[in-house]
């Protein structure tokens, strides 16, 4: 009789992302948490529950929200590890309380990950930090789902890498630091400074992409030079019209391919 | 009338891991392109047969195999990207044989790849060549699916990335130039060569999966330094038993948050 938890990936944007996995997986759950971020992301709430009334079949399941606590956004540079690990370790005790008060013995509760929950997503460490404490007994899995990377490079139809090259997927913070030399195309997430205007002068390609999948949806393509400017605007914008943004791109060396 | 292309990612082994767009696709397709590779690799002919037969729910649609030219597999380092170079002009007149001579007007063909369309698969990029070549007019579209990258950590059930911290996507030939010094997270792909061995002397963890997500799946974790030589040895007995192999592995620097 011992609890389960489904860490479930529901695709970056479009619902129709859901694997057939997933779908199945949402039917074996007894209770969904549903983690509220406080700032203008009831959207991203409000998606998850279309989700559960979309695909779920029975009317078993229960839905409990809880606020996640959430990072302080005046921190400098330096502390920003050091701010992630309170963060998580104050999730960590939001999640423990949903499993211990929540879940009954032999029931199954289920994380909705927006995307991929192995792409910059802290559910998975949580729970597995959670399991490691041993103060609560479960058995867990995770179920993949369509990330905003892929969704993006679907969108633009274009490949992630060069022929036989790497890539590599960063942050804004990453990126900050200067294009990496040991590779040429590089996806950038969790970028809210626009920090591909630093790269401007370097000779690169730029897929940009927002709310990759909603009806939302915007893209822009070309070289980095060209319409880094327009990318600017259209991104400020689009923030003042939805109050917030989720963006992601690739940047690429143009090749000898062409 | 025009014709039209959808490239369309199945995922990467467990046939779940289909989305709904996927499934919406595959039933708007008159004509399947199925490329056979060849070599020992009727497996994966039969799985994307499974997948049309499973999930299309119409009886309008055909099937056309042809055979995927290959590249040769004896050729040194230095003419590896001739030889893909080569290796897709030829796969361009392949297709460009089907776009033209099996498709009629106003008909939708399909390129069913494995995993996602975006992570080093060339079939974007050929039909991309051959719209700009202009003889052939259409439209195409990609539609993404789980990755073997995202199916691996799902299964391992591990995140890619340390906490605020980049990944790099590499093959063997990438890994075989030492551990990027960038990045605490490498996920490499296309190693037929046992690479990881050349790292043990380094502190790293490394998860390991061959044909993962499929009822054949092999999962192996741990210091790399204590398990290569198993998965060395398991590799090698998995690969002959089935004739053929396909693995990837996450290796990774210690974080300091465990
Ligand atoms: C905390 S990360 C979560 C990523 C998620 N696990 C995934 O697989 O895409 C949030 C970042 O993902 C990117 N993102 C997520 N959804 C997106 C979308 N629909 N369009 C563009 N970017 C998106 C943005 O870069 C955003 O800052
Ligand atoms: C030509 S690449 C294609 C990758 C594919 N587009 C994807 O998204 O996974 C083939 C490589 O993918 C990896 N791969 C594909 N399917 C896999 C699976 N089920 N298990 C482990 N590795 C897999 C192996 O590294 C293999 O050499």
């Amino acid at each position: 009789m011992t609890k389960r938890i489904l860490i479930i990936g529901i695709g970056a944007g479009n619902p129709d992302y859901m694997t057939v996995q997933a779908i199945n997986a949402l039917n074996q759950v007894d209770v969904f948490f549903v983690m509220d971020k406080g700032v203008a992301k009831e959207k991203l709430v409000a998606l998850r529950k279309d989700i559960i009334e979309r695909f779920v079949n029975n009317d078993r399941y229960r839905v409990v929200e809880a606020t996640s606590p959430e990072r302080r956004r005046d921190e400098g540079d330096r502390d920003y590890r050091v701010a992630v690990d309170e963060l998580n370790r104050d999730k960590q005790h939001v999640f423990e309380r949903l499993i211990s008060d929540e879940l009954a013995d032999g029931e199954c509760g289920a994380f909705l990950v927006w995307g991929d929950p192995s792409l910059y997503d802290s559910t998975i460490r949580i729970v597995e930090a959670i399991g490691k404490a041993g103060n609560h007994t479960f058995d867990y899995e995770v179920i993949p789902g369509i990330s905003s990377v892929q969704a993006l490079a679907a969108r633009h139809r274009v490949p992630l890498n060069q022929i036989g090259r790497s890539i590599e997927i960063t942050n804004g913070r990453g990126i900050a630091e200067g294009f990496p030399n040991n590779v040429d195309s590089v996806v950038v997430m969790l970028d809210s400074q626009d920090t591909y205007r630093k790269l401007v002068d370097q000779n690169l390609d730029i897929y940009w992409g927002a709310y990759v999948g909603t009806p939302d949806e915007i893209l822009i393509s070309g070289k980095l030079h060209d319409v880094a400017e327009e990318i600017v605007r259209v991104r400020a914008e689009a923030r003042n019209k939805h109050g917030w943004i989720m963006d992601t791109y690739l940047l690429r060396k143009p090749g000898d391919e062409t």
